[in-house]
């Protein structure tokens, strides 16, 4: 099944606004086995948008376009839609009502321009804008004209603004679409997180052992982010189940120790379920992280079940004052060190009587590096019931990059350490 | 002149990643006068990008591509492009040089598979990348052999990883586009970055007294993100500076009180900015913004010249234990108050010794609120030279947001502190 999307609008163009249609949409979609083929942004003109429509249907099967039909869009662009389809415009008095009531609810009169969005194409279904007034439009074409040897093709016209369109298209959209096309038989999709290996590295660590499943109509793919590696696993037919369950055997005994999660799950979110379940406590002493670690964190809803406090120590004199990190020590071995890790994380665990402590200390540039001690150069210290541990990692990228990689570096360790720490600690 | 970006990955169609390059390209784009005329999303795959890079070509001035040329894409997409332009592949010893030392300097061996990315089309220019390993190319096809009349176009294909892509557009790719179609003629443009006035009041206070510049051809763009509101002012001819500086005028004039910034300054730059400038020091005590202060201050270069340390006292042990709040104050108040903020804003000021020093409080949620203080409420002190001032804000808000506008209020609230302290403190 082709399906193609379109989003309408010159802010899209210019750049002052950032499209989340196309992952909004896209994820829905592929999550029905009808994955997007296709995205194109165009200006909200009604040469544009045509062009854009007819060209999308003379190769898809289903077409989807968001924004170019409120009043403020180009005021002739539902007029040339229905005429491109051979339709024309009927007033539609319940729409105009609805439009009427939206309004009132707000306490606000009606302007006479969003009049024209109660003119509905004839043969069209209309999906009423809970959130907004112009309606969205769905068409059902069968045969599909522009499309050589015909066939049937649907066209959905959305509304642009976001809060208008996910509810529309969750309880109104996805229904039309299922009742006509379906969702692709059997089709299933698992996608699992993964930290630590690179992306051509896990590739090359599965390649061969998936090599039949693929054979047998497994498709993988692996999206690399910062620190992270996503593979996607999908099949369809009546095989599907056991395709994916035989990749999955295969993921977890070629690179087990790197997966640290399924779907969205993030590194923060299966640092706070682990240790909530335990009931255990976490504190981070914070350097060349500056605070990273902790905002992470404290983004998890239920966070403050588990987090207790951070301290960014980014001046030498706070890592005493807060954390009783000896000066001596500090004088001795420099702030970016094995023992001043260690001690980082030792202090804020004694501190706040945290069950576990992890503590960043690097240089996160562009300044202060040096030839022992080059920019990217980082100590990550876990400290916890049973005993500290450090490592010395090197992440050279600019400054933002070096703090989220740190960042999963730090999380992946804890998330190690709690799985190999067979028993909850005295905390 | 016509401009079609291209940004290629199954991750953007499936929905696994937010398309961010065509609001960063657009934007930079926009600001030299060659806005992006059309923006389609197609699979890495060789044949999905070669024909959107034909029909790119069939109509536009300028090509830019981003992703699909990295080693895991598919491999015969160069061979494939170098072949629809009628050119073939050199290997270049110097590209592979400059990948070998991207990998020696991480001291990591360089994957074998990576050395594809060393060979470029005959006659392209090749940007080499310095934060990754595939190397930009640019082709200046004169004639253009895909467009009817032939003319001067431009294909420029680039790394799809942000982090890449960025530098390499600003520092290569930018002066290659400038030295080869310009900019449009004396055309300029100033963005101003406003915090604390919504878009459609600033839009109200502006329409009015700018309505003369505009008849004369001053465009104005307004972009509102999470507590800012750009103001973007362009013009073109032989009057538009003219035109920029009367409209800078009225801004400051009717709105100056919440201009912060130019172009792409942060708050949080303009802090570490005005503090460095003053020798001043800052210190931060967060709880429910949870290290997102400290953690955008640190992502400012320089930033350990001015910030000493930042506690995310999370639990109310913590704001007892690490910045002297008594048990008395958090029993009588609750840790959500007036006082509580206060305390928490004077108490890491006086272990620190720091200048200034920013604390927030508040009920983040989702849950946690009450009926006298509801989700959204925060309490935001600043503890500086001339004594401590405390402002409660509502801010209703999924989590996240909550911590972003927290974040730009207390910033602002700092920024305006320091505009109205005549002299530097006693520090």
């Amino acid at each position: 099944m082709i399906v193609e999307l379109i989003t309408t609008g010159s802010e899209l163009l210019l750049g002052r606004v950032l499209n989340t249609h196309s992952q909004w949409i896209g994820t829905r979609m592929a999550e029905q086995g009808m994955p997007l083929s296709h995205h194109v942004t165009v200006p909200d003109t009604a040469e544009a948008i045509c062009g854009a429509v007819q060209t999308a249907l003379s190769r898809s099967d289903l077409v989807i376009t968001t924004g170019g039909l409120g009043p403020t869009s180009d005021d002739i662009t539902r007029e040339r839609i229905a005429g491109l389809l051979g339709t024309r415009l009927v007033f539609h008095p319940e729409v105009e009502a609805a439009i009427r009531a939206f309004f009132e609810s707000r306490r606000r009169p009606m302007p006479e321009k969003t009049r024209v969005e109660a003119w509905v194409p004839e043969g069209a279904t209309y999906f009423l804008n809970q959130h907004g007034t112009a309606p969205g439009l769905a068409f059902d074409l069968s045969p599909n004209p522009f499309r050589s040897g015909g066939g049937r093709s649907g066209l959905i016209l959305l509304p642009g603004p976001p809060r208008e369109l996910h509810p529309m298209f969750d309880e109104q959209v996805r229904p039309w679409i299922g009742s006509r096309w379906g969702a692709a038989e059997g089709f299933m999709t698992k996608t699992y997180k993964t930290t630590g290996l690179g992306e051509s590295l896990m590739e090359g660590r599965l390649e061969t052992p998936l090599a039949p499943l693929i054979a047998d109509g497994l498709q993988v793919g692996y999206c690399a982010r910062v620190g992270e590696v996503d593979v996607r696993f999908s099949a369809a037919g009546s095989t599907a189940s056991q395709l994916l369950r035989a990749a999955a055997e295969i993921l977890f005994r070629e690179a087990g120790e790197f997966v640290f999660g399924e779907g969205e799950d993030s590194l923060e979110q299966v640092l706070v379920r682990t240790l909530t379940q335990r009931s255990q406590s976490l504190a981070l002493a914070e350097s060349c992280t500056g605070g990273h670690l902790a905002n992470r964190i404290t983004n998890v809803p239920g966070a403050s079940a588990v987090l207790l406090a951070g301290v960014v120590s980014y001046a030498n004199a706070s890592k005493t004052a807060l954390l009783g990190v000896s000066e001596a020590l500090l004088a001795e071995h420099g702030a970016v060190s094995e023992p001043v890790a260690r001690a980082m994380a030792e202090g804020v665990r004694r501190v706040t009587g945290a069950d576990y402590a992890l503590s960043t200390t690097g240089i996160a540039g562009p300044g202060g590096g040096t030839e022992e001690k080059p920019v990217g150069t980082v100590f990550i210290a876990i400290a916890g019931p049973h005993g500290t541990t450090v490592r010395k990692q090197l992440n050279r990228f600019d400054r933002l990059t070096f703090k989220y990689s740190t960042a999963q570096q730090a999380f992946n360790q804890l998330r190690l350490a709690l799985a190999t720490a067979s028993s909850p600690g005295p905390g």
